[in-house]
């Protein structure tokens, strides 16, 4: 391939350091459901397997990558086993409509509307998730285009959903955890903006190893944000909820 | 083999995918025994149970599945070491009795009933399977068939009792659940029919790697389910029937 030693490496490191922090974050999550009141251990439950679906999925990531290619004297040699580029869009396939779940729980709204708002808002990141993997895998740029175009449908749903729909509901939550939900909330926004940019990173002109470099790390970063940091972000909520309920 | 390098890591990703699905179920699950009364927390400890077993098959199916075949070049060989299907048939002699068993406990039958039940519809559902492994291994198209025809004789026993004998259980239980365990029940029957088709599949046409990859891959997303979403299922039966009689 065309990628440098350094470039292999260093995206080797960025998939241990993804697979370390979804794992503490997990520990972490765990450990804290007891400090919140039964009423929110449900989305901290749901933030912790995000994480652990996460590190399990970080692990194989390396392990393909490791088993793609071989360092022979100070280059890099492809070994003919493909880097299965599967093992993210299984993982967000899972993760992203928890991730979405994990905020509609925190929120507490009113039974009907929690299942409403978690079948709609899920079942349209999961067709994102499903629309854009074929143009993941894709060669040519017009299918990585096109699939992109067909992805960004259930993502702009999405996210006029958390700008606009979530909002009223934003405005009935206690006073003193408004501005952390409305926080997690953009934190939401904002992380998920990267996925499509970086998609693109290959018609932009990245290519070669300077492509993968970018994706792969690019890719981790997001999901270090959108996963543990919003994951913590879930438990500031439910902790200072179930404070405030007594 | 006749298996394409795109089938093969597209059956090595539903197998990943089953993994850790089974696996992030069993947790939730594990986790949740806390929000049900004591009463129906056997039946959920059980619903990860069935997850949790098949979290480990997935895994030895992935390691029986990867040591089967190696990439050469671009293409796939066999190595030799054959591909076990008989994890599958272990999986679902544990588990498809505890499914049927999980449902019985939920309604909370008198204690008679629960018993004789369960020994019933259980024994019943491990005939069935251990008819099917013999089909399930045999190279003739002939013996296959034999073999699905006497499984068949268990499995249709066990769709007749969920459809007529568990009726007169359903309409003894509190309202607010009727709902949700009439669609545990057809649930059941409608996953489970996956199963007889799916066996079928070699004997309707599909060959070589589109036959192997179509069977994995339909029994893969038929476990998932018939375990994992049913097991949910199951839970939130649970707690609603937890929430009205506490
Ligand atoms: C819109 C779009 C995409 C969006 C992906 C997103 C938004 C992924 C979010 C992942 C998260 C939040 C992971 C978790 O940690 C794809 C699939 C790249 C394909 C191109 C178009
Ligand atoms: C009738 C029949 C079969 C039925 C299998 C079933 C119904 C399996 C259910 C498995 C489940 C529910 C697994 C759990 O998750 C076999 C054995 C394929 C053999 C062919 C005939």
């Amino acid at each position: 391939a065309s990628l440098s030693l350094g470039q292999y490496t260093f995206v080797q490191n960025a998939f241990s350091f993804g697979l370390a922090v979804m794992a503490a974050a997990t520990l972490f999550l765990w450990f804290s459901r007891s400090h919140v009141a039964p009423a929110y251990r449900m989305a901290v439950t749901i933030s912790g397997l995000v994480t652990a679906i996460a590190a399990y999925h970080y692990l194989q990531i390396m392990l393909s990558w490791e088993a793609a290619f071989s360092v022979v004297g100070s280059s890099i040699e492809v070994t003919g086993s493909p880097f299965n580029q599967a093992y993210r869009y299984v993982d967000w396939l899972l993760t992203v409509p928890l991730l979405l779940i994990e905020l509609i729980l925190v929120m507490r709204l009113a039974r009907d509307e929690t299942i409403s708002k978690s079948v709609w808002l899920g079942g349209a990141a999961a067709l994102m998730i499903i629309l854009g993997y074929p143009g993941e895998v894709a060669e040519a740029s017009g299918t990585r285009f096109t699939f992109w175009v067909l992805s960004m449908i259930p993502f702009i749903y999405i996210v006029y959903q958390l700008v606009v729909g979530l909002k009223g509901s934003i405005s009935n939550q206690p006073e003193n955890v408004r501005g952390l939900i409305n926080g997690a909330a953009t934190l939401v926004v904002i992380s998920w903006l990267f996925y499509p940019i970086v998609f693109l990173f290959p018609l932009i002109g990245f290519t070669g190893g300077a492509a993968i470099t970018a994706v792969e790390v690019g890719y981790t970063i997001a999901d270090i944000v959108a996963k543990a940091v919003f994951g913590i972000l879930i438990l500031a909520i439910a902790i200072r909820k179930s404070e405030a309920e007594g």
